[in-house]
């Protein structure tokens, strides 16, 4: 038996590259970025016009005139203009170019417009205001966007901008995940009075969806040579295999012998935790192999604590560690670490868990009140209010 | 000109009921649940075995029995068993039917199997140990989730679970995001000088789909004849339309006019609030109208301090605010709501906002190195480090 941090330990140095793909840009929200992105140009690209309004030379201003004769329109879009005598003015609209022989504008609400003159009718303008200089927020060749980002809605209009249609993401592991137990029955069937439906693996389906990865599942009965046949085949056609049971002490809980006799190399089974102590981890030279205990919420936070930073380490995703500060006093005397309910709530900039005491590892239904896991450690049985530990969470607060 | 305050109270009473549908439980993750998910059965639904060990009468070990015979294997998946004679024991599976005439488990490290016996090796054991008993988490016709929950992988174990194979949920409204400005030229266009591609359209499908909205896109040239008959089409095809550009005071700025004259009735046309000043909301019976400011952080931040409100009351979704510390010191002298970029941080429990300083709202590459937008209030303009503000976080992290 070894602890969590041996455990994440291990399976952080068993990460795997499963290389680059390209895909359309708008496609790309939740996968990791796996190119640097530059500006293909300067950016703003031209002088810019930030503001409606006309467009003068701030000398004439500054030497006290105020009425600008209007000697065009220079619209967003439309090729630059020049201004034909440096003391009249060009009306310009957000998003134009700066006509030459321009350098400051004066936006309508401060001018009166009247026969063909623009009137300033303030005096406090500013040489060069409301023009976004040309390469100020960029130069050609920087780079926007560095490679590993996770991809999210701002990343999107950046690849639009410098015309990225197409862009080199993080590959997919290719994931089968994999229910055992007589017990289980499908979601449209009745169980008989002693089976119940099958449920983890949806669970782990949608957890996967949340990383923007698609899985198959798939179910074996409780029968070793079968077990042995299946998984022999998915260890050869998967990246990725997710088991949930047969990986504690029954005399059907196969699983563990079946790696065994399939080469599947044992890097641990059991970790001093609650819930989901039987967890086993392992892999062949090609597949990565999570056995999660078969209780939903083991399942659940072993999915969340362990497959998912082991996800995001092999795509290159560096994350942050998330802290709360726990609500209420709680006593744990087990010597696990202990992966507590909690609901999660900002107050004041203060990010705090609520423990809500569940029915053990196999009351599902608590999860649906619950946003996260708090991750009491196992060197210590009494956790007072106003403590600070990592949390795990599973949705947005 | 109406304040933020202002702004949201008339869209939060504007929202519009879409109606409910019928999805596939596994494809409704995001989306928001329109029915009560009840217990079609006890859960757990008999007495649960809940270690792999041996099932006992209690009395007798209570009267130092210690060597108990087997009578059998009682698997996950099997019809229960009766235990023949009440000083035996049936090896009992995780997941299993506690047998009829046992009422303790023990578990298999607490016990020696030779030839058949089963010997007890410790003395600490609980009448009723190990036994998740039947009912113990929920009755039959208990309400597991109540309507109105944002849909998580948690509620897709318990649909499972329930059987629940098609769940209500609120539809979703039909969008339309239309681009305006002749400046702007196709992703996989090479731009001339003065022209820039689109982009704001794109970050906003991405928006959307966060909410898992689909949208549709278009552009349409700042022609007002062009506008008005196009947009007369779309009044009528969809429940949204978000327009990015063309709100402002630009010559080319026709929307304000257009809406107008097709009935769109306006509910208020710009707020005090940098980015996004000239932000228009108006609808018809049928239609919502969101006119977003073309710069890109002015679209970007509208939409998430907008519409996505707008959105989750539409809906019948109750969301928490979220807050954050200011983590330097901030002067904002313009009179108006200030949604400053930051990045997100959660150090020791505390959520930590840090200011970053993009070149206005042009700089669409800027919200690629931050995680949300703090809410500075237009009533102040010195804000403190350590101060707490309300957030609108756009990313995990």
């Amino acid at each position: 038996m070894i602890s969590v941090e041996q455990a994440k330990n291990i399976i952080l140095n068993s990460t795997q590259d499963f290389g680059v793909e390209e895909i359309p840009f708008i496609k790309s929200v939740g996968r990791i970025l796996k190119e640097d992105i530059v500006a293909d140009r300067d950016f703003p690209p031209f002088n810019r016009v930030s503001m409606d309004g006309i467009a003068i030379n701030y000398t004439y201003f500054k030497n006290g005139q105020r009425g600008f004769k209007v000697e065009g329109i220079q619209a967003a879009g439309s090729e630059q203009l020049s201004m034909q005598y440096a003391d009249n003015c060009i009306e310009v609209m957000t998003g134009a170019v700066l006509p030459n022989n321009c350098d400051t504008v004066i936006r309508y609400e401060d001018v009166v417009l009247e026969n063909g003159i623009a009137i300033i009718t303030v005096n406090d303008i500013k040489d060069k205001q409301n023009i976004h200089v040309k390469g100020k927020d960029k130069s050609k060749n920087d780079v926007l966007i560095a490679k590993n980002k996770l991809i999210s809605a701002a990343e999107i209009g950046v690849f639009a901008t410098v015309g990225k249609s197409v862009v080199k993401v993080a590959k997919q592991p290719k994931v089968l995940i994999v229910s055992t137990g007589d017990e289980l029955v499908g979601v449209d069937e009745i169980p008989l009075e002693h089976q119940i439906r099958r449920s983890n693996v949806f669970t782990l389906v949608s957890l996967l969806e949340r990383l923007d990865i698609p899985s198959e599942t798939t179910h074996i009965t409780d029968d070793k040579p079968v077990l042995k046949s299946k998984i022999e085949t998915y260890l050869q056609e998967y990246d990725v295999l997710l088991f949930s049971g047969a990986v504690s002490k029954g005399k059907y809980d196969f699983l563990p012998e079946v790696f065994d006799e399939l080469g599947v190399k044992k890097l641990f089974h059991k970790v001093t935790q609650r819930p989901g102590k039987p967890f086993f981890y392992g892999k062949t030279n090609n597949c990565n192999v999570f056995g999660f205990p078969g209780n939903p919420i083991s399942t659940f936070v072993n999915c969340l604590a362990y497959f998912y930073p082991w996800y995001y380490k092999s795509i290159g995703l560096k994350t942050k560690e998330e802290t709360a500060i726990l609500n209420a006093d709680v006593t744990f005397k087990s010597n696990l670490t202990y992966f507590l309910q909690v609901q999660l709530e900002t107050k004041l900039g203060h990010l705090v868990a609520t423990p809500i005491k569940g029915n053990g590892s196999g009351d599902l239904a608590s999860l649906v009140n619950t946003d996260a896991f708090i991750q009491l450690p196992n060197d210590k049985t009494e956790f007072k209010k106003g403590e600070v530990f990592p949390i795990i969470a599973y949705r947005s607060f």
